[in-house]
């Protein structure tokens, strides 16, 4: 049996040419795009000695059985956001696809283990606003009851753009049932970050993807005549949201790889003749160990406090969203710097801001770890987004590599 | 012949009922309502020998002849922004109208000056975003070319609304014929601040309106992931805008009446994921003093390059408005300050930060001066805003001895 290998570089680039318009890519779950890509896929892996399915909330699951039914899986997502780049999601699953190719040759189509790879359906949750939908119906933290509500700009639910692809909304939970024998899960995912690029770097070990505090903050003062009130009366909400805007960098500075951001800030009734009376500002702050996550955030309840007594204001938090650090599993960090040392002859680690799907995975208790490429400038979720080719195959080759580690390991234990 | 005295507190209890609703006062310029208040107050005119037309600009004049054409001017509007207070501009007109009647009764109908009454037009430019009309058509401070541009938010434009009101859009200049023999102007207004009511005063002597200089800022940084760019490498618009913010008022604080605002902050994308890439916010500086409110605004700019340096961003500044600083008239200021003194025995003097149709007048070289009687909670624009009756009363007997001296200047010249 000739088992054909696969390339990842070259599948990216017919996927992009399929499906990608002079806006960038455009395969957004459960659309058209979406669907499209999909059956490219399904083409690409009909030559190989695998077995296809997909699961009770839309995971596509490519597997290639082994002497042992313990899996190694792989996995990202083929879906992007709306003008979305080449790369993300899409690299980790023909990497995998391209890694899985060359361990059936290898073992001339029967490894020691099982390998798998799954393509997430819906990572980023751009239509409906709810992101890592397939993997956390894996992991058996779905939420049923709140995605019901969810809709698109058109109005149509989620639960109805689920039924167009044959996904029943109240089943996604039986996707659990693929968690049975996987043994360990290997995700490659551009940075979306500069911090590769500024270390001159081609890759990195992730060690974990960091917790999230995310929070609305309203403070309230007194509209005032810009013209008739003294600066000495003024109740001015604005002044206490701009100390806060800056003292969260200072709070965020106190750790390596803490980040807190004011994304967006709100006037009212915003006009240039009247003190602000009222501003909504938003908070996002990550970190990927709990406590400086926890402390991070008590800090910057503490200074709104501060801030709006010292403007005569008052102020109120309302959480948007949390979710807790998500680290990796030590053994397998190791593996990957080492492979990573072994490619590439430097190696670094790093936490992920953003989410993946990888952290579902590993807080379903499968032993998971991430390697980032770098993105060049940091751009990512537009048509610019890019990596160096170069790159791109070093980062196949140190998966590889990273299997290797993986399937000894869990023949080991 | 019997000269009826008129109440000024009366009046304005008469056309509040007349013209408000539960939401506040409605007689928005070039409106029914509008049209009806000056109906109304036609009709409180008619027992008093007084002549009344109104001008090419739609201001309403009325003249009470004396015994030299030199003439003492009072005026006020009675127009209102949608929504408003019972005393904002009415005030003035109708204490000018008792303070009239009670000079032709105290003279018999024969005042030693003449004595004349206007209700400008259009001060608060509520519905065209074009204030002070009427007094700038007086003061020939005019801007027909500008004027032809602007629309209400149905589309209709001031030059229609103007020719339905029979006024003749390039026949407005010709309001400047009423300039002739003014020789003071005296305008009463509540405060619309809250310096008075802090100082525990009923009145107060205006020295002037402050110039203002209003602009728009936009700082330009980098968009970028919220999760995955580090602090250290962020372009963040919000932070120099936040530093400026703050900064303002410290460049302010430096100069007793100075009053520096950022009413408007606007972020883009303005997402809780994403630092701030774009941040646009508008300032609004003013100061009775011409130097002053030069070297603030040098200040603002010189700090909004430093900050944008500082946080790798860049910042351009876009003119959106400025008129210089209009002091009133030296003498007529102490014979205001005199005036209350006299009534109320304390006396304070202040700068307005609002404009008034009494600047206009003050531009065409009448010397001019206004009275500001207390707000309470400094509140103006709103159906809240209100005054204490005796305050009321005060103002009135206390406008009657500015007119006193007033007309014994005016003699005296």
């Amino acid at each position: 049996m000739a088992i054909p290998t696969k390339n990842a570089v070259k599948m990216l680039q017919e996927l992009r040419a399929l499906t990608a318009d002079d806006n960038g890519a455009q395969r957004v779950a459960f659309t058209d795009t979406w669907i499209k890509a999909r059956d490219w896929f399904a083409d690409q892996i009909a030559d190989l000695p695998v077995e296809h399915h997909r699961d009770a909330a839309g995971n596509n699951w490519v597997t290639l059985p082994g002497a042992s039914e313990k899996a190694l899986v792989f996995g990202s997502h083929l879906d992007s956001v709306p003008n979305g780049g080449w790369l993300d999601g899409a690299l980790g699953v023909l990497c995998g696809l391209d890694v899985l190719s060359r361990i059936a040759k290898k073992y001339e189509g029967k490894p020691p283990i099982t390998i798998r790879l799954v393509d997430w359906a819906d990572e980023e949750g751009a239509r409906f606003g709810r992101s890592l939908f397939g993997s956390s119906a894996f992991a058996g933290t779905h939420t049923i009851d709140a995605d019901r509500k969810r809709a698109d700009k058109d109005g149509i639910t989620l639960e109805d753009a689920l039924a167009q692809c044959n996904i029943a909304m109240e089943k996604i939970g039986d996707a659990q049932a693929e968690q049975k024998n996987a043994a360990a899960y290997l995700e490659l995912h551009i940075e979306q970050g500069p911090v590769l690029e500024d270390l001159g770097l081609a890759l990195g070990a992730v060690t974990g993807t960091k917790g999230v505090e995310r929070h609305a903050i309203t403070f309230h003062g007194q509209e005032a005549h810009s013209g008739s009130t003294p600066m000495a009366v003024r109740k001015d909400a604005l002044a206490a949201a701009a100390k806060l805007a800056l003292e969260i960098r200072t709070i965020a500075k106190k750790h390596p790889d803490a980040v807190c951001t004011m994304g967006s800030v709100k006037t009212f009734p915003g006009i240039v003749t009247a003190v602000v009376g009222r501003c909504e500002a938003t908070l996002d702050q990550r970190d990927l160990n709990a406590d400086v996550l926890a402390q991070m955030y008590k800090e910057a309840q503490d200074a709104s406090k501060r801030f709006a007594e010292e403007e005569h204001c008052t102020v109120e938090w309302s959480r948007i969203w949390a979710i807790e650090p998500i680290p990796f599993h030590p053994e397998l960090i190791d593996f990957c710097e080492a492979a990573i040392l072994e490619t590439t002859g430097k190696a670094h680690r790093l936490p992920s801001g953003p989410l993946h799907d990888a952290a579902e995975v590993a807080r379903a208790g499968i032993p998971t770890v991430m390697m980032f490429v770098q993105s060049l400038k940091g751009i990512s979720h537009n048509k610019i987004e890019d990596t160096k080719l170069d790159h791109l195959a070093l980062a196949v080759d140190a998966m590889e590599k990273l299997a290797e580690k993986t399937i000894s390991w869990i023949q080991s234990r």
